[in-house]
């Protein structure tokens, strides 16, 4: 992505990494769009891949499954980091496979298990380095693409999530932030979760993640949709009124004036600008080839 | 409500009924909120019920619930009407219940056997003729409420709902006609469908109510919201695109721009000026005295 794009803040650090969240349960039998897509972001033949499987309490089942599916292409170099302690967080030798991967997959699991293990560690700062200075592609699943962002949704039920202090939050990897990312969204009805928190701080925007859904974010900004699912953006800017802070824990939530948008493979959505992106809105733009097909529900 | 009030607009015909549309599972057991509510809006000692169980495959049990909360003031005359046929419903013994009762209270159950058992009848007809014509209370929960509508959701999972073609509509009674009822919606996470009947008709409000929540719906227009719960509004007059026309059956739906709010107990919504309204807008308005507390979660 060209740094003289107009939609590009001056007073922003524009990270030069790119990310790819995904809601979860995205496919690996058919066409695997959604993990090709990943690979194919690297422009390069011969690519390494580390795959972090901090978040799940099975790392050998989910993490061969993984590694089968990046070692399709006989000449990707593909690793497993089986980090369970923060000790290993801090390994040298697992930093430096960290500080040379093309790509840094974070698989689905538990998003605390991710920032427990991995919070301030050597490999985290390394991840957020590498990040701000490097071309690098750090993508996650599930907890992998919840811990994401600064804020994180660690849990609460979204039956009961427009009561006050219903909804778990802490402190995420910190990859983005001013986005919270919720994922298995549409799936798992979680609409309401995302707008308590979201009516919490509308400076933020809320990112729903359906599963076998994805985005690529370019630039910290520049949002696109992948995968067959769809991703729902909440935005709080336009909120009129709200009394959240004005009511017990545990009493409903009054909320005026979010905006909801769905965007689905080949549409986008520019954080920065608050900006919903259609398919030729991307095409102008100078981001970095995939295989995402633009044209699909165009 | 005054035929003067500035929030009615010439060219409709203003209901002279109330409807109060409810989410399901309002509380049988402690304060009866919205039950009492219900009663508290007809301003006579002597009030006369009738429960109509058509939607229900055990309209005995489901019945005699109602039955019992309803005759706890012993001045009420409570009647139950088991209709489960088209002859039931053309009825004229029954028809002239009808034509008297204060209070016609359809339960839960299948929108489906509401419309297809009572649709087109008499009884459905002076339904329709008393609200437009005479002050009365028709209420109904969870089916019974969706039935309202004139657009009626009728199945569709919402976990698949934001793709085409996955939701099922039909014709309710069609005591609302500009807005579409959705009922256990925050607790069933349902307002991806909801969301994609609006955008199909952005002319539409998409109306979902919660469980243990309800609104009162006078002059065809105002809606307050009663019990312990949320209602979510879904306005789609400012949608700005959608691709919900140019894809086939089963592919996602791309939205830009929804408008979500929530109210909860004391708080409403102009359903013709798509206006939000706090417990102080409410007051200003010369609504029903009912015991709906508008102090609460202000």
């Amino acid at each position: 992505m060209s740094k003289n794009s107009s939609y590009i803040l001056k007073d922003r650090v524009i990270p030069k990494g790119i990310l790819v969240a995904i809601g979860g349960k995205e496919d690996k039998k058919y066409d695997l769009h959604i993990l090709s897509t990943i690979l194919s972001l690297v422009k390069k033949q011969n690519k390494t891949i580390e795959i972090i499987t901090t978040a799940t309490q099975h790392p050998e089942i989910t993490g061969r499954e993984y590694y089968k599916i990046f070692t399709k292409d006989i000449k990707n170099t593909v690793g497993l980091m089986h980090i369970s302690t923060r000790e290993q967080a801090d390994d040298l030798e697992l930093l430096k496979r960290i500080s040379e991967a093309d790509v840094i997959f974070f698989t689905g699991g538990d998003q605390l298990r991710i920032t427990s293990i991995l919070g301030g560690s050597r490999i985290e700062k390394e991840i957020l380095r590498r990040y701000e200075n490097e071309f690098c592609i750090i993508a996650g699943t599930s907890a992998g693409a919840s811990a994401m962002s600064k804020t994180m949704i660690c849990g609460g039920d979204s039956s009961e999530a427009l009561r006050k202090g219903t909804i778990n939050v802490s402190t995420g990897i910190g990859l983005i932030d001013n986005a919270i990312i919720d994922t298995h969204f549409v799936e798992r009805g979680r609409f309401s979760r995302l707008m308590q928190i979201v009516s919490m701080n509308p400076s933020n925007i809320g990112i729903g993640l359906g599963e076998d859904s994805g985005i690529i974010i370019e630039g910290g900004c520049i949002l696109r949709a992948i995968g067959s699912g769809i991703t729902v953006i909440i935005d709080g800017q336009h909120l009129k009124y709200t009394n959240v802070a004005n009511i017990d824990s545990d009493e409903s939530i009054a909320i005026e004036n979010l905006i909801i948008h769905t965007i689905v493979n080949g549409y986008g959505y520019n954080l920065f600008e608050k900006k919903y992106l259609k398919p030729d809105d991307l095409k102008k733009m100078n981001l970095i080839e995939s295989e995402v097909n633009t044209n699909e529900n165009n």
